[in-house]
C-alpha cells in the first residue's frame, strides 16, 4: 500500500486515477485548489479517498501524481517544491491546444512539462508517464486497460515507485524507457492519439510490439 | 505498380524499402547524391532497381520518399523543387541526436523535420511517416513487421498513394493519423523507440491497439 498523493486531481484524468488507485488498496488523498470542490469529487467517486488541498497531498504522499492543466501547471507547482522534495513526482501533464484544426503539442521551454515540472519542484524525483491513459476507461472500474506505459527519468529507485503505481491498474505494463529529457516524445503522443481517436471514433492508446522486459538491463 | 523515388536512397532505411518494395513489383529509382554509391548499393541488393541521382528519382516518380538524415536534408531537397512538385513525398527523415547520454529529438523551426521538407519542396504534396520502420527488419525480407505507421498529412490523395506504397510491405498498417503539423510526434517517437530498444535488446515498434480503421470517416 503506497499513499499517493493527486495534484489536480478532481479533473477526469484524476478521478480516473483515484477510482483505480483506492480499488486497489492504495490510500489516495485527492488534491484541489479548492478543498470544497475536493470534498464534492471524493464524495461522487464511491470509494474511500481523502480530499485535501494540493498541498496537503502532496505533504502526506509516499508518491505524487502531477494532472493539472498544462496552462495552471506553474501557478500550481511553484508552492510545493518544499512538500515534494525527495518524493517521486509523475508528471502525466500534456502541454497542448485543441484549436479548429484539432490538438497540437505546445513548444515548452524547458523541453517538456515534466522537465519543467522538475524544474519547478526542484528536490522532487520527477517521472515523466501516463500521459495518455484513456480517463473515460479509468472511470469504468470493469474497462479493460491494453496499454504500455512507458516512464522516463532520471532516477531509477522514482521510476521502480512509479511502476509499483502502474502495477495497480490491471492492463497497464509500466516500464523504464530512458532519460527525462525524452519527456517530450511521451507528451507528444498524446495529441496524435487524440488525433487518430477522433477521426477513427475509437478509444485506442500504444503498445510496444515484441517488447521482453525481461530482457532489459539496470545498467542500460 | 508504382514508380518510386528514393532519395538519400542509398541508407539503411533507404536500402530496406528498395528491396521490400522493388521485391512487390513496385518499380524503384534509387536516388543518392553520388550516383556511384547509388550503382555500387544497387548492384548489392540483389533485386531490380535503377540507380541515380537524387534529382532523377525524383523526375522519374509518381511518388517519392526522402530518407536522408535529419542533418542533410535542406542541402539536399533545396534542389529538388521542380522534380517533385505536385508529387506525394513520404518524409521519413528524423531530427535526432546521439550523445553520450543516448538520442534525444531535436529543435526544428518549422516543427518537424517534415514541415520543413514542405517549405523546402514547395510544391509536394508532404506526408510523415515510416520514421521507425526497422531497416535491418526491410533488408530480411523473411523477417516479419507487426507496426502501425500512422501518416501526417494535408493532402488526403497524397495520404492515399502513401498507404499504397507501404501496404506493398507485409505487416505494415498505415493509415491517416491527422494534419502534417502533427508530425513532430511521429519524429518524437523514434528517439523514444531507439532508447526502449536499447534498455531492453528489442526491435519494437508500435501499435495501436484496438483501433478499427474501418470506423474513420473521411471528412474527420
Amino acid at each position: 500500500m503506497m499513499r499517493v498523493g493527486l495534484v489536480g486531481g478532481t479533473g477526469k484524468l484524476g478521478r480516473g486515477l483515484a477510482l483505480r488507485l483506492a480499488s486497489a488498496g492504495h490510500e489516495v488523498w485527492l488534491g484541489s485548489r479548492d478543498a470544497e470542490r475536493a470534498d464534492r469529487v471524493a464524495a461522487d467517486l464511491g470509494v474511500d479517498v481523502r480530499p485535501v488541498t494540493n498541498a496537503a497531498a502532496c505533504a502526506a504522499a509516499d508518491i505524487v501524481v502531477v494532472v493539472v492543466p498544462y496552462r495552471g501547471q506553474a501557478q500550481v507547482l511553484r508552492g510545493l517544491g518544499e512538500q515534494t522534495a525527495g518524493k517521486p513526482v509523475v508528471s502525466a501533464v500534456v502541454p497542448l491546444v485543441v484549436d479548429a484544426a484539432g490538438p497540437r503539442p505546445l513548444d515548452v521551454s524547458e523541453g517538456s512539462a515534466a522537465e519543467q515540472c522538475q524544474v519547478l519542484l526542484g528536490a522532487a524525483r520527477v517521472v515523466a508517464g501516463l500521459q495518455w491513459v484513456p480517463a473515460p476507461s479509468l472511470l469504468k472500474l470493469d474497462a479493460v486497460l491494453e496499454m504500455d506505459v512507458p516512464l522516463c527519468s532520471d532516477d531509477d529507485d522514482a521510476v521502480a515507485a512509479a511502476v509499483e503505481l502502474c502495477d495497480a491498474i490491471k492492463g497497464l505494463r509500466a516500464f523504464h524507457a530512458g532519460p527525462l529529457r525524452l519527456a517530450r516524445s511521451l507528451e507528444g503522443l498524446t495529441p496524435l492519439l487524440m488525433s487518430v481517436n477522433k477521426r477513427y471514433h475509437g478509444h485506442t492508446s500504444m503498445r510496444f510490439p515484441g517488447l521482453d522486459l525481461a530482457a532489459g538491463r539496470p545498467e542500460a
